[in-house]
């Protein structure tokens, strides 16, 4: 039994994302609570609004006024999070008649568990109709969003800087990964929910908010049972066309699906079915959770390419030959390079230099012919887009070096130096190339993931611009077929070129 | 033109990678020559014998004493490293007579050029076998041996520790890539050599002499274009029953085939052949770079299952569901669990725990029952291996509260400090269970591949233990299907259980 997307969904999902005040009912003094750990969270999280913890048993937590009840909050809550046991629930939904328009049920333990906690979940249900109020969850991990509201009502203690990228996840435990991640590889995150159980929101009314939410651009989503997937498959198709959806599917084999349903209880459809529906709808299904953000930020900042010719730039020859391979084997040309192409390459490459593509800078000691390279490759006609293999490594002899009493000697000082600048300049060269010809440069560095002291200097500078180097050249590959892929919907569709 | 394998051979890689004396012939003063950067790395990575830099202009280098000749150097080299222009390397071979038995070539510029330096590179294998020499390369970018010899003959700049991986590449430039993430992993490296052109010793020359290597556990490899096809699966047959070999290969596709020909020169053979000569020789074939080292350290310390039934571990159900569909697609069985082992673990999980597997450990504040829940589904006759999903997290949230006043509140302190105990007992148990029940684990963790920094605590103590943690279940559910079907191989072998 569940509400289906009632007229005004869209703003009243505002007040979960962008509540300029929270009523925390079951917030607790005891760090082994959620409702003491969701608090901080807020908290920490720099949450601008007012905080109202609710907890009968207490006149203050964290240093916060706390009140008995619901009704004892002044005024109203925009937003209420609920981490009371689950027998309380319906009850304290009730409570909250008048003084909030949506529920965040953080509390676990209704219909994933079975029939009998089924029927209390449909209690819950029933209680927010009557009531008036919209319920996320139950069984879910929380809510954020990064800008404005700095709002992190969650379980697991991340905080995202802010990023466009946006996500609807029907598990908790993927979410808190992918929001972990985003700490990780510092490219921030926009807003985030749990979908939990899908009591009464379903995972395609956030997709429908997302459509309409400026601070969007791109919507990251994990499935595992849509509660209504014609529904789904509707809404998506209307957001498409605007906004690429990217998707990673729980529940794919056999094996998944029966793990699926003793998840979420939700039953997972057959696989082909639903990629076709997916290829249909324009949602673009990937493999790994990492996968999400590599696509996703692809897809916020590259412009796509108008076909599928890739030129591969390499600081190396065998790793020319495996991305190659890689491409070969997913649909993307390695496009042979016209005669004038190479011209302008043979103007800036030893006259050893291989003359094909993949470009192979050639074994060397600097880096200066990256800039000509990239440049006489993404004004050339045949190359829709370029994989920029190997970069950022002169930086890392140069690190060593310092801590070295080599470096007492000004020739290596100077190596140095120019090692660290070329670098430097070849990511400005790759930002230029996206501007300027309008056709996407992955990059790809196994320095990539590291923590931030290992990405200092050129890796920096790139992600700073909002192009995320990629660990490996799998990854960077597969992400250039998808960009492909979002250009050729697109394309059918009508709508022209994305830029 | 090559000499093919003559006897003792791997006697004469001795030579190479534990060389008691090293001549570098081309040794330079200034930091823009190979001839520096080689030399500087054998200084900076503690190579304990002598090194003689030869260069008729200078009398000192980076402190050493510099000889005109390699007539001049004292008694012998056991190697001599050769840096010099390519019309000059087969005269300074001819001036190693007597001198030294093996020679390492870095100089490019033969036979992967074209005709007219192929025939100096057979110049260069007559000059060799005219003056009792041996020759690796030309055209590569060094070779280096962690233990005992700490000698790194390379054109990269880094340093592993010692381990008892191995690899033999055709490609520096992929060598080079595993250099870096050895050290960035900090899994170490054993021996490593860049084959080059190969205009003398084979690919297959150095699994021979790693087969004798006592310090050698694991083989990888990066084969492009095999000179001697069947001799290399020959070697291979009579190397894999006693070490694996894990191998990537360059040249799969028609792409990436044509940019191997333009790189090493080499014609790629037909894939689906090249891949039924691997498995009948028993090697195992990766598809990224990644894969080599994750599969090899796999291979180094894990029990091999008895089959292909795995038990997944998760700390949340989204994770396990998309971990369950990676094994049955790739076909390991997510094997349906025993009643007694359901009744074993109902004693260590909560009562509305799923019953099933992936076994889902439920959204906790603790991790106490990872302990009990590995050591049940260790013991469980139905079950080959584990997945540990989610391992080493709950020590994030207590990093970042160590640094909030909220760390003043001893709740608060307390909480962080058991969260990184249990993490800590945790990795103990995998440990313990690896050992004690004789069952591969694999530990999948985010942070895997993160800075040092990050890895503090139970991630390290893994390490540490020879347990290197995965960052992607899929990338774990890959390297168990690698250790299952070197277990086939070895029993269709008759060699029987490998421990």
């Amino acid at each position: 039994m569940a509400l289906r997307a009632m007229p005004g969904t869209s703003e009243i999902l505002t007040n979960l994302f962008e509540p300029k005040s929270i009523a925390l009912i079951g917030a607790s003094k005891s760090p082994t609570k959620w409702g003491f750990l969701i608090l901080m969270n807020l908290t920490l999280g720099g949450y601008k609004g007012n905080i109202y913890p609710v907890n009968p048993k207490e006149t203050e937590i964290l240093g916060l006024k706390a009140y008995p009840s619901i009704s004892d909050i002044p005024g109203h809550a925009d937003l209420v999070v609920i981490a009371v046991p689950a027998t309380h629930v319906a009850q304290v939904i009730r409570e909250c008649k008048g003084k909030a328009k949506i529920a965040l049920v953080i509390t676990a333990g209704f219909g994933e568990l079975g029939p009998g906690e089924k029927k209390m979940e449909d209690d819950v249900v029933r209680a927010a109709r009557e009531n008036g109020i919209r319920v996320v969850g139950p069984n879910c991990n929380g809510a954020m969003c990064s800008n404005p509201a700095c709002m992190y009502a969650l379980m697991p203690s991340y905080f995202p800087r802010p990023n466009t990228l946006s996500m609807a996840s029907q598990s908790g435990n993927v979410g808190g990964i992918m929001l972990r991640m985003s700490v990780l590889r510092n490219c921030g995150f926009g807003k985030y929910v749990s979908t939990g159980n899908e009591a009464d929101l379903h995972v395609e009314d956030y997709f429908d908010y997302f459509l309409n939410d400026p601070a969007t651009d791109v919507i990251l989503s994990y499935v595992e049972g849509p509660r209504d997937g014609k529904k789904l498959m509707q809404v998506a198709r209307a957001v498409t066309p605007h906004k690429p959806i990217v998707m990673i599917k729980g529940g794919r084999t056999p094996a998944g699906s029966i793990a699926a349903n003793s998840h979420t209880g939700s039953l997972a459809g057959a696989d082909t079915v639903f990629s076709a529906m997916c290829k249909q709808s324009g949602i673009i299904l990937v493999n790994d959770i990492d996968e999400l953000f590599d696509v996703g930020l692809a897809l916020k900042r590259q412009p796509l390419p108008r076909g599928n010719r890739v030129a591969i730039l390499t600081t190396g020859g065998g790793l020319g030959v495996l991305c190659a391979d890689v491409c070969h084997s997913i649909g993307l040309e390695v496009v042979s390079l016209k005669s004038e192409t190479i011209k302008r390459l043979d103007s800036v490459l030893p006259p050893w230099w291989n003359r094909g593509n993949p470009v192979d800078l050639v074994a060397g000691l600097t880096r200066s012919s990256v800039t000509g390279c990239l440049d006489a490759l993404a004004r050339a006609d045949e190359v829709d887009c370029i994989l920029a293999l190997g970069m950022g490594f002169g930086s890392a002899r140069a690190k060593l070096l310092k801590d070295t009493s080599l470096y007492q000697d000004p020739d290596v000082k100077k190596m140095c130096e120019r090692s660290i600048e070329e670098d430097m300049n070849s990511a400005r060269a790759v930002i230029e190339c996206i501007d300027k010809f309008n056709k996407p440069v992955l990059v790809v560095s196994e320095a990539a993931v590291l923590s931030k002291e290992d990405r200092k200097g050129s890796l920096e500078l790139l992600e700073s611009n909002g192009v995320f180097p990629y660990p490996s050249f799998v990854r960077a590959a597969r992400v250039m077929k998808c960009l492909v892929e979002r250009q050729r919907f697109l394309r059918a569709e009508g709508s022209g070129l994305h830029t």
